[in-house]
């Protein structure tokens, strides 16, 4: 079926239901980061696959916003629809919202299934229909009417995550949370982000590619826990489980109607992590306290046996991603490699880890100007063979039940220029210095980011993503609140002992190369003196990183002595796991500068 | 008159007014940092003179709120009255709101001077008040009443400021404020911070010490500009000049009864800037549009003219400073030179030079263990003269037609131990390296602050304040809006091109020494590259740093080169103004090392 064609059907449906405007975003009904193929509504309707897209459909026009990473291959895909490409961030592409404003009439309504658009989104498209008499009709996911094959909803099955892996019990968690229930003085606490509800009841699923999630609702209440989920998707010993904790299950759809019918006082819900026929539902809004998931900082602070358990995650991480390095170093013949026969025997070597679940996220295999596409995701039309002189960027991750990797090494394959290995040598120290940071409590990553960038301003150099993300617990790669960055735009929270961040500078030259040097960090306590409490980064991430472009003469003592002191510990740690041959190489790549 | 004495006559006024609890701050009418001897209602009711306290006095109470610096003053000077010393930021210390919340009843009035406390304040004031069935009485000034000899309010002249010093004629400043009220959508905007006031109408005066400021208020409406003040200040030229671009003259006292009777639809006035009798002389609250005044990020934008300018009154002030040093240095005999002939010394020098107008605060001259005192300021009980090995600080500043200064050195008197120097280098490096940073525009005070901190962090050392603090032309020494601080709570704007701050790590270590060294930096914009435009700063301070406590062995390269530098330049531009003995000795204290 044409885009065309769906776009005619949904104007059809618009008439029907009196919408002038309909919304399709990329979205689940869950604020999650990576969506399944159920949830890929825009992609169907406009024939384009990138990750971030929302349509508007108007009754003579259809207009799709992405960003500058998919400016091409929209333009590709779009090419035989009437769909309008809007770039965003280009100057003179309005917002979605500015758009609309501009664009409707009086009494024209707005459209969209509340359930994939997020609650502030939502009452800002609401604040627009009603400054225009009009109202938003969010009550129909038109696009399944339309959607003949639709992929049905993912029925993973649900595991417990033992509290061996997750050191602390359900029910202890949900103690705390209920105790800060109490405090924001909250009945019932509902919660719909995926992480959150795995993390509080160390389950986990497989409804969400690279994230090992469940798609479900919770209601938490002081006396007992509602989870709103396919209870197919649940074998006895899970339902056993749940109920041992005063978790009661009901149908996944449900939570609407029961949202509308409640008894309640005071709702807490996070307006940033619920979608808007959530809040659309709840008779009384005045009942809603708005303020952050508890969870979200709870989660950010791996306990004691998570620490340990993503120590082991790393190591098991490191000795893959060595001996894919010490592979890719050694192949004296590279025509047959290429960047997605490369990422299928990376994911090999991690798969023969005990304990591993699958990749963290999508790998990133970019050589040469590929490497210089931040999100550079090698496809059948841009895979080409690592032949000729350059670098290979390689930023990879995998899901173990001891933790959640994500680690970028940038590979020299042949020989590369004086200029090349001194903006490598830049990156490597930059990744150090911010590794070797010391800070008061209270810091956040606002104030350290210019450590990874200080090196890059000096000589008029920058990278235009954040320095760190938050990293989960066999959760989600990218996982607030934590991060490094130094917008005040974005808010971080002060770093407390066990958020692990990443730590990624890169430089990256458009149609040459890109680098990026990736370790996980994790914030621990260290001296307390007369003038605080102060703390630093345990580096969790072990891997070589590639001496062929260190020039040593552009370095400190101090840089050094961080890349010699992290590389015997990758030696030290890593051999034993390694063949003869991989350790000889590693004892070669990891020797003393 | 005894406090207890005062504190009795407060409350049969109170009584009378059917006030409960009476508030006294440390206050002008205007938010000014520093106040006149008018103001000093609190120290007269009191006895208590540090320059931060505020009284509250109930019928059966009175208890003064002071911070950390005062504590041992303020149990001194309070020690034969009733009044308790509530410490500020200790713990069990509630604030002056829960103080109030608890210490009232049902239909208890909270009373103070409206023109004292600022418009927030005033508002929390008034919330407990009303929630407890009261309100808030704050027409009456009863310290009045009862100070018999106050002294006058002051009545220095007004000066204008030329357009040769200003850059920039008063005139289109205003045009400058007047559209960015109507951005705002403002028809009036009520100015009464004397900094903002004085800066607009490039005019300056001499009602409060060290600052070159006017008590006035100030309208400015689309078509004119009603100036609060008392004529008797204002020559026949001055009056001419500000009724040249349309400034009309009213009483000082007027302006409360003229927001009254004013029939505005939108007034644009800073929260944090007016006071309280301000806000509740406007009958129509709704029509007040809060804002920051834009005169204040104007302001600390210095323009070419006073760049230039600054430049040059560094350069007299480095003069100063430095005949200082060698005087100090070369004195072999010191028994007759304490903290307070330094200072008045050093004013001395600092008036020798051209277009000195005073101080920019009170000198803060600090021997041995009165340098950990960060607010230090020598009495005749504490001075001493300055016999003995050990450091000598030395924070000063002057007024000049050219600029406004603020400088600290720390100087050797003696011989020092090894750990003094370590510790003295340790802050002359961390300040240096601050100076030294490249950075992208967008970046605030919050960003960097972590160079100056990054050596103290390291030995789990700090010092518990900013590091850098905005500074005016002829202006306020501590002037808003730039700081640098890593704590998230202190909000400092991007930097932009011209806005002066100080750069001033210290090291304090209570009972034995002080150490800070602070030069004047001012942001500019350096290269523009594809990465955006960036920026650095230039040191405005010219003084040496005094090398013998200077240890070369715990520096590194590029620290060394860039003391060296700063050093050459300080030598440079300073020698010929200065003796031969004084150039010979500059030339060995700048040396390279």
């Amino acid at each position: 079926m044409s885009a065309n064609n769906n776009i005619q059907q949904l104007r059809q449906l618009m008439k029907q239901h009196e919408i002038a405007a309909y919304i399709i975003p990329s979205a689940d009904f869950h604020e999650s980061e990576m969506v399944g193929d159920y949830f890929q509504a825009r992609a169907f309707i406009t024939g384009f696959t990138g990750s971030n897209g929302t349509l508007v459909v108007t009754q003579d026009e259809a207009c799709l916003w992405t960003d500058g990473r998919y400016f091409v291959q929209a333009e590709l895909e779009l090419a035989d629809s009437e769909i309008h490409l809007m770039r965003m961030g280009e100057e003179g592409t309005p917002k979605i919202t500015e758009y609309l404003t501009e664009k409707l009439g009086s009494g024209d309504n707005i459209g969209f299934d509340g359930r994939t658009i997020p609650m502030q989104q939502g009452l800002t498209f609401q604040k627009i229909a009603h400054d225009k008499g009009a109202r938003v009709i969010t009550d129909f996911d038109l696009v399944d009417v339309i959607w003949q094959d639709r992929p049905a909803m993912p029925k993973a099955n649900v595991w417990i995550f033992d509290e061996t892996y997750a050191g602390e019990s359900a029910e202890s968690k949900l103690s705390r949370v209920r105790a800060e229930m109490q405090t924001l003085d909250a009945e019932m606490h509902l919660i719909t982000t995926l992480d959150d509800i795995t993390w509080l009841l160390n389950i986990r699923g497989g409804d969400i590619q690279y994230n090992p999630f469940v798609l479900a609702y919770l209601c938490i209440w002081m006396d007992r826990a509602e989870l709103y989920i396919d209870e197919r998707k649940l074998s006895d010993e899970v339902c056993e489980y749940l109920s041992s904790f005063g978790v009661q299950l009901k149908p996944y759809d449900q939570v609407y109607q029961d949202l509308q019918d409640m008894e309640c006082a005071s709702i807490l819900l996070d307006a940033e992590r619920v979608n808007f026929r959530i809040y659309h539902m709840i008779p009384h809004t005045e009942h809603i306290i708005k303020a952050t998931n508890p969870a979200i900082l709870m989660k950010s602070k791996k306990n004691q046996v998570e620490m340990e358990n993503t120590r082991l995650a790393h190591i098991k991480d490191g000795v893959a991603l060595t001996k894919f390095i010490y592979w890719l170093k050694s192949h004296s013949d590279r025509t047959s490699v290429t960047e997605r026969s490369a990422a299928i025997y990376l994911e090999q070597l991690r798969a023969e880890q005990e304990g591993f679940i699958e990749q963290s996220f999508a790998p990133i295999m970019a050589f040469a100007e590929h490497g210089a596409i931040v999100h550079y995701s090698s496809t059948e039309a841009t895979d080409v063979p690592l032949l000729g002189n350059s670098f290979f960027l390689v930023d990879t991750g995998g899901q173990y039940l001891e933790g959640t990797t994500d680690v970028t090494r940038t590979i020299v394959l042949g020989e590369v220029s004086e200029e090349m290995k001194s903006h490598f040598t830049l990156v490597a120290t930059s990744m150090l210095n911010l590794s070797d940071v010391k800070f008061l409590k209270g810091c956040t990553g606002n104030n350290i980011d210019y450590v990874a960038r200080a090196k890059f301003w000096k000589r008029g150099l920058d990278y235009k993503h954040g320095t760190g993300h938050g990293v989960g617990q066999l959760g989600s790669v990218h996982e607030p609140p934590s991060r490094i960055a130094w917008q005040s735009s974005v808010v971080s929270p002060a770093f407390e002992e066990g958020m692990i961040v990443s730590n990624e500078p890169g430089l990256y030259l458009a149609g040459s190369y890109g680098i990026r040097i990736e370790n996980l960090i994790m914030a621990r306590n260290s001296v307390e003196t007369a003038y605080g409490q102060f703390m630093e980064f345990e580096t969790l991430t072990l891997a070589p990183i590639d001496l062929d472009a260190i020039l040593v003469e552009e370095m400190t003592g101090e840089e050094k002595h961080l890349l010699n002191q992290y590389h015997a510990r990758v030696y030290h740690t890593l051999s034993s796991y390694l063949t003869e041959d991989e350790q000889a190489w590693l004892q070669e790549y990891t020797r003393e500068i």
